[in-house]
């Protein structure tokens, strides 16, 4: 039987010991669960962008997975743990709309975690990670069933999401969602939505830049030019061959960006923004 | 039987070759080994990051574990390689003081690591944890003795660890042991040895800063406000509500703090320091 | 049995969902695989480094090992993908040149890879790592042959490597290969091939510096004084005693340097460079 797979998207960055600290707990109660790292870098309290990250890897995971997200600007205060289940997997998290793009894309329901005897004590006020949400991650894996931990809530907090607001048929704003390691920019205009992105004449205004090519691949265009391209994330991105498009854009995460179609008479898309 | 686990904490930074050979040569050498990165991001020489890291992590993780720790900056000299036991645990490390705080917290005994057997050959002059460590802690997740890799010593190094100096029965001077990935400053005031921090009128200087406040977690205050917070890790933190508190003092690892209690007459702390 | 390892070498750096959604992949299609991290912080399109880093890395690991490598700055172009096998292991990656230090050094085969049943559908034209890499790394390390996944091919790309140049029998140019994260500079003349540095007086010109000592170990010298070590990884590096050789000398990756045997009766060295 393979080992159940927990999960970890945190902000504790890799130079401290909170992801030792959480490792060793998960691993001391149970053995044999895997744990793959999903990114400690998230920024701190960056909770779109860890809603970002862990809805574009949990689809690739297998069913009972147990994904444990801590990012948690509002630890020590009211805020609850919660356990949801979607997809057939888990996940655990502070309630702070880190999960809202899992309720978004996916069926779920959420319970409120309030089984203190899975937590580890004294239960510090700073830490969670390592006394509440470690600990209940390890048990889950283990197969402690989820009504265990708590029950079913529905007045969870859902984050407000940017989707681009349609100004008139030919002209959308949107923002910034995110920016990756390579500087590409991840704008909130589903790939999907927009497919006249890739036949009729268009531009997007970025921050410095106005943006009138799309492209297949980031190695299209000339070095450094800076080009719409339906990113494997399923968004549109901004993207500048062999070079950083956030640099050359100068925009940050949460800019906002306006697209518009060139041609007055084309229709409008036929299914709108999701 | 859950496979044994091997924690490793270096400076080795995470762009090079070194964590990549040192897991290497572990797998090849004990297949079975549950590898569990605590962290590669020690800064460069940091024998006390190191030390503080191990110490809040390996209470965490379960009998037998075997924690690998390389901070070298003499790799090459004479001094010797060891092997520590305490908390029915293993810890292989250079003999210059990274293990002080477990010698100061666990009941340990140390060993020179001399059985040239055990030892990936040649032995480079620059790369212990390669050719001398990692061989070394796979052979031991194995199942062999301590005894076999070289006898009991009592002249290890130990580190002058700072402590909070009582300059009278109100007034401490201690310093910053650790910045951690938020900002927070992790001071050498053990919070137990400082029930009075919550109940008395006190000030702490640090940097820039005169601290009069204390709080029970990251989210009080005002936002930036700076604050004193009992950590998780058993010290009292320096925090600023979602802001970094070292650019706000301006304080660096090591920087003096100092600590006044404002009423005179109340009777001086019955613990002392540790 | 021990489980089939599969390493990680990528560009994909820790902050993105990149690394994640490769591991989720894997272990969707091959539950029992050991994933272990090499580095995830190569340099963006930084092959010759990832080259560096893999050669450095894969001797240490045992046979059958899956060694995955994904630096891509072509990712969707007509680069291919390919699968070589050399030393009993198996190296998936594009072919631009990274794999080319193990050609270099090995006997080896090399197939490109075009048995698009084992993708992942639809392929992504950005993400190749997520799409064709990580399930072809899955299915290989659960036994599928090599031969399934594509014909064998001659014409695979091989980098230039930099070799010193001799200028004539006492003066040799150079360059540096890699900087590591201690600021050690890694050059491209073999320790092996250039034993009179240990023996002979001589000068190395690198960037600001002019360097006339060899060293056994980074410790050895002034605490910030330069000096030539042969390195761990069998090349001769130039060092500083607790400091950043890159610093102190200017030198990036790629920069040019000269060496110098002073005197003028003695040999020319019998091997040569390789």
């Amino acid at each position: 039987m393979p080992q159940s797979i927990i999960t970890l998207t945190t902000d504790f960055g890799l130079v401290d010991h909170f992801v030792g600290a959480v490792k060793g707990v998960i691993l001391s109660l149970a053995p044999r669960a895997r744990i793959v790292d999903i990114s400690h870098e998230i920024e701190p309290y960056g909770i779109l962008e860890a809603a970002f990250v862990l809805s574009q890897t949990c689809r690739y995971f297998p069913p009972k997975t147990v994904h444990m997200v801590v990012v948690d600007p509002g630890v020590g205060t009211s805020r609850r743990p919660i356990l949801a289940e979607a997809r057939g997997q888990y996940f655990i998290a502070p309630d702070n709309g880190v999960l809202s793009m899992i309720y978004a894309l996916e069926k779920h329901k959420v319970r409120a975690i309030t089984a203190e005897r899975f937590f580890l004590q004294p239960v510090s006020s700073t830490f969670h990670g390592r006394d509440i949400f470690a600990p209940v991650a390890a048990h889950l894996s283990r197969g402690v069933a989820p009504s265990r931990f708590g029950r079913l809530i529905a007045d969870y907090a859902r984050g407000n999401f940017a989707q681009p607001a349609s100004l008139d048929n030919r002209t959308w704003s949107g923002q910034i969602l995110k920016i990756d390691h390579f500087g590409n920019l991840i704008t909130n205009f589903p790939a999907a939505d927009f497919p006249r992105i890739g036949s009729d004449p268009f531009e997007m205004l970025a921050g410095a830049c106005r943006i009138t090519c799309r492209a297949k691949s980031y190695a299209e265009g000339r070095p450094g030019e800076v080009l719409l391209i339906a990113g494997s994330s399923g968004y549109i991105e901004i993207a500048a061959n062999q070079a950083s498009a956030a640099k050359v854009t100068g925009c940050p995460v949460g800019a906002a960006v306006k697209l518009t179609f060139l041609r007055r008479t084309v229709p409008a898309p036929a299914s709108g923004v999701r």
